[in-house]
């Protein structure tokens, strides 16, 4: 973990090995600092970070990531799956993106980008923290798999498809070049479109992604309506 | 404009004034040449790039942005407001949101950033030139203004608010530090909060944008249905 954000977070949630830091960094944040923090140079920094301009603030921390049975444990409602996701930017923003939909989990399927890298972590704002993760080939088999895809069966704004939305579903999300392998799409329950209004060719896989989640979410309410 | 598909895009609707490009690049697009493009050397085009490894093709091209009067003319029903976004790729990722969503314009307020930035450029993946952008502080007034606000008054998913988001409508979207100024916020119509039902603090900028825009466009869907 990188940046007094991201350690916090870490903190919080009980997952911190060691602190790193810098002498600057360590008068700003006297709170982050835990029993023995290890003291670096601004060079030491400079070296560790993968940004411009670093904080001088590091923690080594436990792996996040769960098996899928822990992940899926329970009746889960509403799960995110990502399927070759290569930018770790955007995966990181699905990660955020379940966590504020109030996913159950998330999969990171294939050869979707390592959850752990620092551009991930960052674009999670904490979230990787909130919510299970697993790095799995496979979705359970109890969720409604809807696959999002430009060519898909179902209209994500069809009336008639909100109680498929509902769930319980497990959303399954394609790398930023080619989408969701064939194999994967065919075998899904549903592939459903986000439709493009204007002129636009597709939509970035993170907007796409929370379009998805927050669909599912506004049906799950319709559904709930008392006077239903 | 950097890059082949930038610039085959500006040059598909008509916008390039000069290319500039580099003996290897125009091997590999003699189709985007123009009648006389500006032979650049290899240095030349990394000094022009603002990306890592640069494509060695550029086009100077005619500004993008109208006035006001112009983007809100006809009867505009769906318009994406930005106020004060500084991320340039938040910015472009906004426009090519409201471009998919079937919005009629997007404004970009305040000190909203330049979306001649290179970076706001490919963000859009070419959505700059599918619908009108205009800068300016004020929108018009026969929209509803609804305001994307973390503690809005009413819920996105209200089912009671679906008739509001079907429009006409503006949605303003605030920076990415302190979202929308408070004096915009309290001018507005309303305030719609998108729920965030997990652990996560907030939606990224773009993401929360995406899922605004595409809530109006499905309430439009409902709203239109021939059984109603």
């Amino acid at each position: 973990m990188e940046g007094a954000q991201a350690v916090r977070e870490a903190q919080r949630h009980g997952r911190v090995r060691e602190v790193f830091v810098t002498e600057a960094a360590a008068t700003r944040h006297p709170d982050l600092l835990g029993p023995a923090p290890a003291w670096i140079t601004e060079r030491a920094a400079a070296s560790l970070s993968d940004t411009v301009t670093p904080q001088g603030i590091f923690a080594v921390c436990d792996l996040l990531d769960v098996p899928l049975a822990r992940a899926l444990a329970g009746a889960p409602q509403l799960v995110a799956v990502c399927v070759g996701v290569a930018d770790p930017g955007n995966a990181g923003t699905v990660v955020r993106v379940a966590d504020a939909a109030g996913a159950d989990a998330v999969v990171l399927a294939g050869d979707t980008v390592d959850p752990h890298n620092g551009k991930a972590v960052r674009a999670s704002t904490g979230s990787l923290f909130h919510l299970p993760i697993a790095r799995e080939r496979d979705t359970a088999a109890a969720l409604t798999t809807l696959v999002a895809d430009a060519h898909g069966e179902l209209d994500l704004h069809d009336p008639a498809v909100a109680p498929v939305l509902a769930g319980p579903v497990a959303w399954i999300f394609g790398g930023e070049a080619h989408g969701v392998p064939a194999t994967v799409a065919d075998g899904a329950d549903h592939r459903v479109r986000v439709p493009i209004h204007g002129r636009a060719e597709s939509l970035n896989l993170a907007t796409a992604a929370a379009v998805c989640l927050y669909a599912s979410v506004g049906a799950r309410r319709i559904r709930s309506r008392p006077d239903e």
